[in-house]
């Protein structure tokens, strides 16, 4: 069975998913790993091939046809090799001075379009679709008690852990804890906003409209920034301008707005880069804050701001990074957006 | 020129590696790596090429030879393209909200052997007069008082930001401001130590060898374990068996010991994968502490327990590690211990 198991002294969590572990000699064996799907092989995420993927959760569908076939605009379904299980009751147990918790939680694949389409090959409308998708199935999840908090991403292309199947889709991962790395932004916003009684969020906004070199796009109501300390090349984050802490509570209007400055960030980077492999991360507030003001991440509505995290992965990991939790970017920030401000 | 610059959020320092750039639009063309020298290209670290490296800070050298030429057993050398630089004075300063500053510090490379060896082909009396000079370094750069930590470790194969000249080398890294990953290491176990009054690595290692499911190997002075979190297949650390906080006040009759170890760990780690890249990191504490007791990673000698974390990378890191700060492995590491001890 997977499970949770805790780090003793930093309490970071690993989930040993053993539903997808290979003996231990075939980590040796490196195969070559495919680029796209090869001649014969079909795209369980495709209209048609329903029936490769678990049965859906949730569906957008053309009047008069059944769950689980052809007929849909988007289809969310669960993983088929989930990390984490809705059914099972949560169960967080010790083991000496261990700490470890049953896999429970929720692991959804958002399928954005019944074509093999990548996200860049979609239209804008259903592009707006797919936000609409995303939000009902965070609200739906967040009536899950269980559920502390959801993460939102994708991954694409073999070296950001996209596999080969590029067919445009959004995983959404509901934790029974909440996230170290959003703990540690919530901690950050919260110390600023003690002691300046602003948003870090929203003056870092500020101040990039006033330095102007960072700013990669804007419109009424988004902007894309390249983070002053980028971890990595091209790096970039899209926020909303007025202050909000929680992503799945956006007015829906605001919608189309995302879909154009994300649009504008993809095309132009792959404009100065081509295509390239990518994670995209949301990072929100937990689900109730306010009925779990405890622990260091205790905060309030107007300290934290939402935003997506554009993340290419074009340099590697190594030692340094690993052992320090620094970067090491080779590219400064402001060349980064420069260059993709001015292929747009 | 390169310069660290601080993550407003959540106080991550990135290195704008300014002296590794490349112009944005060469970060597209994904050249195909090479795993190994080619025919004709000269290695840096062999005897005989001295001119293709800075000259040299440190070497063990045979009797009337002199510096940066032939007839040295170990020689350590500034990097090629250094992170940080030993020359400037500290310069630490803001920028509207922003801080950075300039790129102090050390980067220094411990070439392991004037023979174009592998880690794992050195003699076991070279590996312990490697050991010997690390600690020699880290003496040294403990003397200057901008650095306040030295972070020692290897990359080794491409997949682990070890490029393609594989000859047996570590680096060294000392750094102006305290690592994120250590601090986080230093308020764990200072938690634990103010709540038990116990170091938790001590604890570790005796419910390890109670449990006897996560011990990879032991011997008088050490004990290597597969971690009951392992973010990584194979993860292993190896940790002194008595109580120490400090890597460079070792005694240094326990070097053989600890060579002993390691090599035994790698040994039975290829034995069941293979050659396989990997990052080796150390974990010590800070320079003097005692002078810099402010901040959150303020402690005593008492709770804080030096160990080395070999971290292979046969899996990728994917947008829910990024987004979360949490792993996902797929090899329980009972089975990594169990296969790598049967190995043995």
């Amino acid at each position: 069975m997977p499970e949770l198991r805790r780090d003793p002294v930093i309490g970071r969590w690993v989930i040993i998913a053993t539903e997808r572990a290979k003996r231990p000699d075939q980590f040796g064996t490196a195969a070559v790993e495919k680029e796209e799907l090869v001649s014969g092989e079909k795209c369980p995420f495709c209209e048609g091939n329903e029936s490769m993927t678990p049965p859906e959760i949730y569906a957008i569908r053309r009047p008069g046809t059944t769950p689980n076939s052809s007929g849909w605009d988007i289809r969310v379904v669960p993983s088929i090799s989930p990390l984490l299980h809705i059914s099972d009751s949560l169960d967080r147990h010790g083991h000496g001075m261990y700490d470890l918790m049953n896999a429970r939680g929720a692991h959804e694949i958002v399928v954005e379009s019944p074509r093999h389409l990548r996200e860049w090959e979609l239209s804008k409308e259903q592009s707006i679709k797919n936000v609409n998708v995303i939000l009902d199935r965070m609200i739906d999840l967040e009536r899950d008690p269980d559920i502390k908090y959801v993460l939102v991403f994708k991954n694409y292309g073999i070296a950001a852990g996209g596999g080969h199947i590029k067919h445009a889709r959004t995983q959404l991962i509901g934790t029974p804890v909440n996230l170290k790395r959003v703990k540690e932004e919530l901690a950050g916003a919260k110390t600023y906003y003690d002691y300046k009684e602003r948003c870090v969020y929203c003056d870092i906004i500020k101040q990039e409209i006033t330095a102007a070199k960072r700013v990669v796009a804007e419109n009424n109501n988004f902007i894309a920034i390249s983070p002053f300390a980028s971890r990595f090349p091209f790096e970039t984050w899209i926020l909303p301008k007025e202050h909000a802490c929680d992503f799945y509570k956006i007015d829906r209007n605001k919608i189309r707005d995302f879909t154009e400055i994300a649009d504008a960030v993809f095309a132009g980077t792959r404009k100065v880069i081509g295509d390239f492999p990518y994670n995209f991360i949301l990072h929100t507030a937990p689900f109730r804050r306010d009925a779990n003001k405890r622990g260091y991440w205790e905060t309030i509505d107007r300290d934290y701001h939402w935003h997506f995290e554009i993340l290419p992965i074009l340099t590697r990991v190594a030692g340094f990074e690993w052992g320090s939790g620094f970067y090491i970017n080779p590219l400064p920030p402001e060349d980064a957006c420069k260059s993709v401000r001015e292929a747009k």
